[in-house]
């Protein structure tokens, strides 16, 4: 079953499917990783800036992070990987994390959410990177903002931060100027910005669909490639949602840590959230449209091949009847001695053959 | 597969896919241009009157306009192209307006929003002209009131704004006699009136479909065709709910920028925006009712031909049996020998075939 | 292409479409008729009355109309026609009826609405008949209550006010004993009431269909009929929902001009109104259940047929088969020769075929 | 056409098709009997008791009711059938009821509603029974409740109050230690008890079409009766929805006509009316899916019959052809004087269908 | 009718389809005992434990649970078995629970729900399992918080509430240290946390389906089995809204027997909820792609059928009648003296059959 939309096969599965305070039966308030992959070593990096100056570092271990952590600095400390979870408790420790927060940075299936303690900010989102086997990989980040620092945990090394890592480095623009709070927003602005390339992917996945939705050969796997467009689409859209309310929590948000002047920026970034929203319900529509195509045009070519049977049928089943009585052994049958008989017949079935065509032409079968 | 309905193939899109913050990793904050078509440039003219006075002008340059912008009259400015992102700059700190309006300006697929900056209202709508190859052009039309200015500020020249300018030259109506705000609710008018010109196309179009839903011939391209209709309908839709939204907006606020004897207007604004969309919602259900309607009648065609398959099978199938029967070679047929054998047996098939007949005649199969 | 169902072709157009303060371009303020119907000539007629006398008079002109309104009378003036503008806008000027008012009233396309400026009620809902070619006239009626007279302004002659000015007439009920907002109520009331026949056509209609949903003959024109009466009730009920907002405004407003006492009176209003919805939504169901039962059994006689087919060609196949083999010229074919080698082999005709048959009946085929 | 599912044939019609204030164009206010059948007779019941003592009488005549309605006792009066309007509004007389409910008695196509006169609370409800020819009776009963007495007026003899009246009668709970409203509660509680052994009944006979969803035949009536099960659930649907509506207003009514005490009870009847709207609601479902099941298992019988005409014909047209061949009468044939020729080419006879028989078990066909 | 996908055919019935008041006409307030099994006798259990002492009782009888109960301990009695009502009812004596709380324990069909009686809560959930024949059992745990007690009472032996025992027992986390109310939310977080291996189970049935449903054979169970897996999830869904809204009442419920501190467990409690949920829907969603896809391939193999059998028709047919016509017995036929006539013959028969295969060919039949 050779066919142009060779299927991604995934498995039927919740996007958060996790229990938060840990899996069934786990002691509560115990962190505990959760996830489908095993959990990567983490690598730390830490840049340090104000708007005069600017350093850039990779600590060994989470204790040379403690020891460069300086206030009168923004503090943007990323971790990528969870595997020493230890290392993560001494930097909620550090931090004054609470417990629970610990848990959920360790939870990779967590819905997207925000949570204000007071001194610090918790947002769980969701960065999407097109795989090479045509999938989408949904990797968790986790964004504390508190007072004087940024803290960002990934699941893997790989991020889509690195336009924040070159403004920062060029000293750009409104980035370096401001406090961390305008750091995590310019942190979340990639994120949302990155859904778009994986739109426009999906939206040419959905052009290669509708490119051969009306064509002539139905493809065994057409549907079943477009189903998994459609749970793609589904998918995102269930991840979007909490998203888009985490950005709305966010800009209606009264935190001490948002300076006022973020503002418009957030609004900016809660409308790009309902323009990924939108479009995803466009693609949904067109996904919809594309299927009855589809649908339609099988059936059209159905209708077709049955005519040919048909026009076939209906010409020779008479002649070849005409055929078989002259065919017959009985003794008394006149028309056979004549000389012109067999001429005569020909020419009948002729007239019975081209009378059939004519017919069928003027009910525009064919 | 030449088709009645030539499809207007266009990419799968979200109708307002960009980014308003520039694109993914480019410094928050600074004016970028975003849209498909290359910017168009700036072409300017100025309109300025008061009830006894009117003034037509085409500056050569932005600052021509600033120097001719007068108190007591209504300035309008009307700018088609964003080739010439200085001088909107340069507009933009004439009139204060803020950073970000500036950008949203620029972003040709910004969604259609109203915002209340106190001395200025910043709105922004999408103009619709029905293009040459049957698809529907979204021009992006930004509009700013000020307390003596309408700046409105186009993507490429060409506008349905003529009749507001003629109503101007002439003088006649409230325009003339009423501020800024006035001016601002016409043109907003001219565009949701210029809304049901597409309407009135995009209905035509449908009844194509309709008209030929039903007939004999299935053409392969109608449910593509009736399909691309339908994607326009949802675009439409998606298009015009923000802009419903806008104008409520604008009906409800407070700012003193809008003399509180247009609120009638407005109303009646508001109610021709929720005519549009009450008619796109009676188009896509007529829609989905050509589609009904198109593929039950492909579906009676195909019963059409089996019938007449089945019909002529029927007929011929024991005839040409009887006569292989007397083609076979027995050497002991008595019946081959009698006289009167062939033309019982010819009888005999008749007598059948009628039979065939009658019974499909009372069966109403044809 | 005879059909049971001949289709009642309309185009496909939003009920309301017009534009309600002029057409593209036209100068907003300025009364101007919009409409599909030529406008009919006005026609008018005053009806007088308290509780103890009343009169009916056919005036020549407007002018007639304002000498004889009386306080202390009920005084309803009912124009049919809208073609003479200049007679409204006086019949607007004499009863202080804002401008927007008057161009509203010539709006045939106009939603349904209820607007209250203060020193009268300005009312807008639609008048339903069942024309003869089995399509509905949607008919606008202004109703406009004052302190001391009713104005009703239709579009044609004709209407469904009889049974009220029966009423008025007979002097029976309360109509006569109380003021204008009553007689507004009742106005109200018959055009509600009237309803329920174009319901109860429509449904008839719908009855039409579900007895032969299921019968013998796909009637080719059966889906495009149904479609129709589909998108009758959705029309209607796209109508409906402003009426019954209308009338749920009307029942909660303050308005000096209608008694306390009415309320009672509004609130039955109301409750048919929404009747009239859950018709709608019940006969929605209704036709959506009768196109599956169609659509069902338009795949059963499909079914039918192909068995039919099926059956003939399973049972003659191998028999002409056979009888072509004993019709082969071979010279060595030893059975040819045996005396009882053709009663055999037609024996064995009879038992193949009736094996065939048998298969076919404990298969349940037919 | 015998089928296992005889169609409960039935008028598409609204539930509450009246009007409740007369037919259209009657004066409104005066009560007229609005109803499919003809009203019955009225028969009275009352039913006299206190916590000590119970009476129950059949008076003759309303004046009779009259004279026995005493104070200090809980008086039910209860009226099968609406023949005797003089009576009823005779009885309204007495109980002080408003004109408007007298006429909302009388029509018995009412919406469930409650309205809370102060003096007394008036509820429409209906009662369902299953009727012997498989539909559903809907009859309306109204519940006046008075600070001594409970007034119930039905349509026609025959109610579900037998477990009421029991309890009465063996003085058994709180029936007889409470007052009036208690007794209406107990009322309106069998009625919903009573909705679920109709809920049960429509259960039963969606599984008897489940359970012939899959199987060998397509009964030709199945969808249709499936259809009127489907709109015996939209009726029951919407006719529940106010009633669900009614009881939750009298949970949250504050009228003294109801002790406090009889609000957990209340909140029980809200409860087992939401159960029978989620049941509905399920069974809606299942409908659905039981139609998809067939509409599924129709196609899956349509391509076995098609698998046996094409493994047939794939069979028997080569063989035909090929015995045609040697039955051609060509006088050079070398292969027909050859001894062998004739069991050769029947054994590749053979051998052609042993190979298309292998086939078509290859490609599980058969 | 082997099939893959046995159906565990269940009856269609609403879920909560008791009458928590009694049965219809039972008398309202007296405790009977509701549901499809036959009640189990009681057996009870008591875990006394403070956070230095824990003591593990198995009672015979409720009275000496009444003897055992301690304050300054918290004291869960689990009780399994509804059968013996009268210990039931002591139960309700001896901790004053309202006479309608012992009857809703009793209705084992019984809506989730909370309630708040001051001094103790009530809450009904469900417990599910997945039985040995692919259904899913729904047990009703009721779970009663009182100042020192837990009170959990379910329908049968055996339930999820190991792991809590298991903390207990080690005495590891919070659960020692903290009251009651802790214990409550740790029994309603197992219960929660067990819906998703019912979850996980329902997605692999989904998997095996989606695994299928593109495969060569159509299996005639195979919309069933999906239809079964469709129903198991909407009754799901509707068992799971109101747990879900018990949750999120008692998380904003100010009852003083929740401390402060339980807040986030709860908040947790509700995420997950949430993401059941979620994965219901995304699981709704996944079943009808795979019925789409089903569908489809379906009707594709549908279409391969019917193009074999045109082929085969369209080659044979031809070649059938040139070979009758060669078989007709006229005897003036000069071809059949021709001494090359025959192969000639064959030849063209060759010529046609090859015809027809390129031609197919071309339009990519096979």
């Amino acid at each position: 079953m050779d066919t142009k939309h060779p299927r991604t096969r995934r498995p039927i599965e919740p996007i958060f499917k996790s229990v938060s305070t840990g899996s069934a039966g786990s002691v509560p308030g115990s962190p505990i990783y959760i996830g489908d992959r095993a959990p990567t070593e983490a690598a730390i990096s830490l840049i340090q800036y104000s708007q005069s100056e600017i350093s850039f570092v990779t600590p060994e271990n989470i204790e040379e992070v403690f020891a460069m952590v300086e206030d009168g600095m923004v503090n943007w400390v990323n971790i990528n990987g969870l595997a020493d979870q230890d290392a993560l408790k001494r930097l909620g420790g550090f931090f004054r994390l609470d417990a629970l927060t610990i848990e959920d940075l360790l939870n990779t299936e967590h819905r997207p959410k925000i949570e204000d303690f007071d001194h610090y900010l918790f947002i769980i989102t969701k960065m999407l990177t097109r795989r090479l086997d045509n999938s989408i990989e949904y990797e968790q980040v986790s964004i504390i903002l508190t007072q004087n620092a940024v803290l960002t945990i990934q699941e893997t090394p790989g991020d889509c931060f690195g336009p924040v890592r070159e403004r920062l480095r060029t000293g750009a623009g409104r980035l370096r100027r401001t406090g961390p709070g305008f750091l995590a927003y310019a942190l979340m602005d990639v994120i949302v910005d990155n859904y778009f390339s994986v739109l426009e992917w999906l939206g040419s996945r959905l052009e290669e669909f509708e490119a051969t939705s009306a064509s002539v050969r139905a493809a065994p796997g057409f549907m079943g490639g477009l189903q998994d467009v459609k749970s793609d689409l589904n998918r995102f859209r269930r991840m979007i949602w909490p998203v888009r309310e985490t950005v709305s929590v966010l800009l209606h948000s009264e935190s001490r840590l948002l300076e006022e002047s973020i503002n418009p920026f957030l609004r900016d970034l809660l409308e790009n959230t309902i323009q990924v929203i939108e479009a995803l319900e466009s693609y949904r529509e067109s996904a919809s449209g594309i299927q009855e195509v589809y649908l339609s045009s099988v059936s059209n070519r159905m209708n077709e091949v049955m005519k040919v049977l048909t026009v076939i049928s209906t010409i020779f089943m008479p002649l070849t009847f005409i055929a078989g009585v002259y065919g017959m052994n009985f003794r008394h049958m006149p028309e056979l001695e004549h000389p012109l008989a067999y001429p005569i017949v020909m020419g009948l079935m002729l007239v019975i053959a081209l009378g059939m065509v004519i017919f069928f032409k003027r009910k525009k079968w064919f």
